[in-house]
């Protein structure tokens, strides 16, 4: 059919605008205007019971310039309590990754969430329950494991699952899991598995919002590091634990004024001392209105061996359409 | 003038998320889940005679995840019997090539086109007249013959057509030819030259459909392999004949579920024996609505020379808007 | 918030394929279809103050076939004399780069402007003042100088600043100033410095209109070449001084024929003699309405030196949406 569907194609995105300023240990500190997000879409409804997202990122900061497909599912919705989705689409652990990146409390996701709720986005089926007003709402994932870009080579699969129970008007509790093997990364071994278990709290309560994460990765075989904060991606081989989390306060007053403070840690290695990282985000969330807003974070980063200069200073303004 | 044009601009696009479980001879199955086509652009009408379409590939198994402009051509439309239209499109030649690739029967194109009726889009000029009610359509295009990625780099042009005539209400029956010339592969050869000749037929009798095609190429100086089923392009030194055909049934019955069958043959090179590929499709397409529809299909591929595994399973949800 | 904004997103574009025939020095001729630019993207305003602009290029000649996020900005207006936009612009100087691509009246830019005004879109912050009705009319900004792709590695900005007469409602008088710093591209050298300056004019009477612009560039430490007709950019070591101008002028007939002809020549070095390059360019624009165009030239290139053979001769539709 060639008419468009019923209820129209309704375009949207965001863009985000930023400018950046780094202490650089040892050498000049610097600064530049950059993009963090950017991405333009579609979606729609199609009666009675589809739906339809489709996304791409075209942030000149994200793979090198060259602008991908992000999230693309088409959704049946006919029952409430399972809604089955079918494409690419953001990994259902982790109450922070699961924030739209527009709005996002701090400009950066915690350092925590970036390394270990990887990949962020991932391909394959998704079964969903639930809403903001019921006691539980949940998501329940089968994916290749490989993100957006790779095929899987094997017929393993990684399963992801979160809840989320809704004990009083004012609070949020979630759990987070996900488990996934993979053709070993050294020859002729048995193959890599990686686990995540994750737990998360939202408490609101007025104009005052209090939000916690803890997460937790075991990974056998091999594991991934890097890129979170523009770091590349790196193939470790070996077995490592690690876990990290954030506490993030953030206040909204009448003049549309929300100071905000985040306390973070992330131990890369929980078998060697010495090594987790500190980081702790001042920031001020101004609202012109409900489709453009600016951030100003500093971040501090502390270092548990020996202090160097490495702090951020960050100014996005964020508009939506 | 910075008023969008007066007839507005409608936004569009499909997309296709795909299960795919392979046989590989010799080493474990694997299966991933992956996407066909992931399409979205803007058409309209300009008054009084001419209309535009421009549609980008966003599709991360194609071109290495990296998108790029399709189809985007300007057509002058003022005389139904000779449409002008200036751009890059699909070339004028196969039934099923231009069949459009959100209505294909099975999820893939069969081998001989994909082989043979390349390449699938190319830029230049075309002619075209004539619709589905009248008793001849045509096309008729002027095209660089290097595809949508490179630009000609001497004076021949590729000369396409293709004839409809549609003698009975139920019954289609089509012709197609292409010749190009090309800079010599070797230095110092005469010309390289390709001919594609084609011939189809299509029939329709109340919910069961029969279409037929075949495809005949004569190459001389050089020729192209692959580029279907994902694998790379190569180019070859030499002269060589393929051909190949397709036979296809399918019947739709009123619960929206419709049956196909179809039969395939591709000669990869008429001058040797024990070459031809063999493939058969049972597929099973499922129309949730105008929009959506679900496709599974099992493809037997049949080896002449010796079996080896490599049959296909896929499962395909489209989603037009 | 999910709701769209409130005045609706608006999505446009143009693309303008074309075909062209060169001569080649020593080589045969060689003629190709291809395509000049190929751009869609979404604008709108946000109450009350904001509104927001952000588009893609896609033409498969640019950039190596990739798409890229070319402007994206979010501005500020509620001060008619200070508005202000913040993301990826145009830089401002120039009289023909800050025309619109789609409303050029040759083809391609001159080639003074194509190598003077680069890079022709910057990432940072700008304020403008003025419309086409107030006598006077300007734009500073601040911006990274490193053009869309890549961020700025030191604390140094470039500066550029536009301003617009209108003494005379048939006349504009344009001034153009641009400076910047950059890291030395010899180790250990002082920081290498940019500075541009224009001037231009335009005079319309009726149907009549006459362009007139000159550049001027010194560049200290360092400089690019190429970049336009398609041609490789490259960094130079050294100091070097360049200029060139155009004149242009054009007539639009009742039948909305439009012949334009334009001057040009480009000094590549003011330090040595005979490597000015001249143009000619004879162009006939034909509107088929206010989207639609279609425009032919013949670009005569002079050599001081020797004659080459390397004449161009172009067609090209516009179409917009």
């Amino acid at each position: 059919c060639d008419e468009p569907s019923g209820e129209g194609v309704n375009v949207f995105g965001f863009f985000q605008p930023k400018f950046e300023y780094n202490q650089n240990e040892g050498i000049d500190d610097s600064n530049t205007f950059n993009f963090n997000r950017a991405r333009i879409g579609a979606m729609g409804s199609i009666p009675y019971d589809f739906s339809y997202y489709m996304v791409l990122e075209t942030s000149p900061s994200k793979n090198n310039g060259t602008p991908y497909l992000l999230d693309a599912f088409v959704t049946y919705s006919r029952y409430d309590f399972a809604r089955l989705s079918f494409g690419s689409f953001k990994s259902p652990i982790s109450l922070e990754l699961n924030t739209p990146c527009h709005k996002l409390h701090t400009i950066n996701r915690s350092r925590v969430v970036e390394q270990l709720a990887t990949p962020d986005r991932d391909r394959g089926f998704m079964v969903l329950g639930g809403a903001d007003t019921t006691l539980f709402q949940y998501s329940l994932a089968i994916t290749n494991g490989t993100g957006l870009f790779q095929n899987d080579d094997n017929k393993r699969k990684d399963y992801a699952a979160r809840l989320v129970t809704n004990p009083h008007k004012n609070l949020k509790i979630g759990a987070s899991y996900k488990f996934g093997k993979a053709t070993a990364a050294v020859d002729g071994m048995p193959e890599d598995e990686r686990t995540r278990y994750g737990a998360d709290l939202q408490y609101k309560q007025g104009a005052f919002m209090l939000q916690a994460e803890y997460l937790y990765a075991k990974d056998v075989g091999s594991y991934t590091t890097g890129g979170g904060c523009g770091e590349p991606i790196e193939v470790h081989q070996g077995d490592i634990k690690r876990d990290g989390m954030f506490v993030m306060g953030m206040y909204k007053f009448q003049n549309n004024l929300q100071p905000v403070l985040k306390f973070e840690y992330f131990d890369s290695n929980k078998d060697v001392d010495s090594n987790t990282e500190y980081c702790t985000t001042y920031g001020l969330n101004y609202f012109f209105n409900d489709w453009t807003k600016i951030q100003a974070n500093y971040v501090y980063r502390a270092e548990k061996e020996k202090e160097i200069d490495n702090d951020i200073f960050m100014l996005q303004v964020t508009v939506k359409f």
